[in-house]
């Protein structure tokens, strides 16, 4: 080769993705043959393929048959793979992906048992311990098969039917991940009747948030049933997660699911939340902090000539009508100060340009690109005046 | 939802990659504008991209002053980027896939310069190093945009065009990892001058393999240019590594790029080859393993009635005009235990089902599922009275 002179071969191709999210009530309950029916259709039967089933130790203080029932599950319906006998149990919530060591434990269980590609982890626990299994999971062997069964309406609306999953490292939220879809999830509307209240409502900020982006219909359904959400009935509520999911998969398969690009259409509400999380210590659950990110830029949205008033006020009536608490005490501290960090921190987080999704009306986004800081602080302002 | 009744939504969607391969000489040098350009096409300028290397230290060493150089070529030809002033250097090797601590010095370099998913990983260095350091890329902030400039045969025709990275853990080889393709590869053939004889002749391992495995016509190739090869010409070797790397680059897009399935057709010869380099401690080179490996493989297609003789003649003469020992003193030891161990691990690996590469031909392969062991063995004992 002269000096200089240079030749190139292009790679390019696609990889194809595909997976189910069955909504389905008694998972384990010996007439409910869709798992079995899941594992009939997968498999090779030439391989030896085992599974490997990690459980949430809060989920299951509530279902202490939970362990038992699986057992009995696959040794009567399942032939096609071999349960295996030990389960790992860790504890979930937020502490399970700051903490190393779990998802060690969760490799090292990959490691002793022979887990391979071939072969599956069933994760059933809440939002963060599917995150964290399925990190684990998604490095180990470069991708073991991974099936979640969330068991709250968050992970059952939202993070558990996406592709995303990650650890906290640095004490940097979800630092470490990959983009890796799951093979199936089982999202069992029983698993939702132990919650208690706060996670039963907090679940719901997200299917608010994707029908405000994405389908006012939708708004329109959740105004009319925040009766029944709030008094827990079950059908009301299987319906908002099955509509939620739906629109979060649609965003996922129409858009940029390994997002390549910069735009995050799915962060209505999220820039302030996050902030929010991490001053509290993560005493806000997630979705109490999205209701009041969404209602700050919704009255951002009003001030800014965009979103009309009898909208934002059905916003807001529905927020605190599902029993949400806008006016945290949180902000009363030194939320304006908060307010500036969280924006310049969003901002960095994603590479210096600012883009964030406000609302033109219900079910009509808006991205905007600069922000008026004196209209957000008058937002701020009229926010804590509520409740 | 009436008890066990079910509703499904089915996710599926493609997912779209292409990276470039640049094969040059003298990248940081003043008037080589490939990487200039590379940046250039890259660059959104809203964006604060920025530029972290990491480099080989045993590559370093034989090239004084390539970090003057890259300051020097950032400094006067790149404005899209901003190069991060520390660089890591890291020693290379095999070693570096086993210390868990080296691929934490670069996830924590990833965190202390703020390194995001609109910016760049630059790896200089071996296999090894690449395959670590692009572990880290991938799974920090779910994946930084990853540049692998790899510096030695085997990795400029091979492993560092690929789609693969891992590191080893709990002592074995690749336990984590990812399939996440960089963004480019830049191949400098005067990064081989400097190599050690060892590592150049072992390298070309690979290109026979591809070539009795895809392309005879290459095959053909390599034997006419023994000579020029084991005289190191460099343009002999330039020729040699742009077909190997477009063979394999040609295998990973027309077939199963993130190895979903569970045919994997580019391990010829590499069975056998893992075991030897495990045994050896990694004193053996992977490519002087491979060459063995794919003798065996060679010798066992020919007893078992596919290879005809006087090409099975060819491939052990070219192997060993280009100066590879196929009658390592490893085999005398144990090495027919080490034989039927090293099959048993192979197709655990494979899930259980076996499936092995032979040769019908040179450039034709033919797929088998069960091995004859006993012919096995005659093969081994043909081996080991070679050299």
């Amino acid at each position: 080769m002269k000096d200089n002179i240079s030749k190139s071969i292009r790679s390019n191709f696609q990889v194809s993705y595909q997976y189910d999210v069955f909504f389905t009530k008694h998972l384990f309950s010996f007439d409910n043959l869709i798992l079995k029916e899941f594992f009939h259709s997968q498999t090779e039967y030439q391989f030896n393929k085992k599974v490997l089933v990690v459980i949430d130790q809060g989920f299951l203080n509530h279902q202490p048959n939970l362990i038992e029932s699986i057992h009995q599950y696959f040794a009567s319906k399942i032939e096609a793979v071999q349960l295996v006998e030990e389960f790992i149990v860790l504890p979930g919530g937020e502490v399970s992906k700051n903490q190393i060591e779990d998802w060690e434990m969760v490799v090292s269980a990959i490691n002793k048992y022979g887990i391979d590609r071939h072969s599956y982890i069933m994760v059933i626990g809440g939002g963060a311990i599917l995150d964290m299994v399925g990190y684990a999971a998604s490095v180990s062997h470069r991708g073991i098969r991974l099936i979640r069964i969330p068991t709250t309406v968050l992970s059952q609306n939202d993070s558990g039917v996406g592709v995303k999953n990650s650890i906290n490292y640095y004490g940097k939220k979800n630092f470490l991940g990959t983009f890796a879809p799951p093979v199936a999830v089982f999202n069992d509307s029983s698993f939702l009747v132990s919650l208690e209240d706060r996670d039963w409502r907090s679940g719901m900020a997200e299917a608010i948030k994707v029908s405000l982006i994405k389908d006012k219909d939708f708004f329109n359904w959740i105004e009319l049933n925040v009766s029944k959400l709030t008094k827990r009935e079950l059908d009301a509520m299987e319906y908002l997660v099955f509509e939620c999911a739906r629109l979060h998969m649609d965003h996922i398969k129409n858009g940029d699911p390994f997002e390549f690009g910069s735009s995050r259409p799915l962060d209505f509400g999220h820039w302030f939340a996050h902030k929010l999380e991490y001053v509290s210590n993560f005493s806000i659950r997630h979705g109490e902090a999205v209701a009041i990110g969404m209602a700050l830029d919704s009255i951002y949205s009003f001030l800014s000539g965009n979103l009309k008033e009898p909208e934002l006020n059905r916003i807001l009536k529905l927020l605190k009508g599902l029993g949400f608490t806008l006016n945290h005490p949180m902000l009363q501290l030194n939320g304006k100060t908060q307010l500036a960090i969280a924006l310049q921190e969003f901002q960095e987080h994603l590479g210096g340009k600012l883009t964030l999704l406000m609302l033109d009306g219900i079910g009509i986004p808006k991205e905007i690109y600069t922000i008026d800081h004196s209209l957000l602080e008058t937002a701020f302002e009229q926010l804590v005046r509520h409740n």
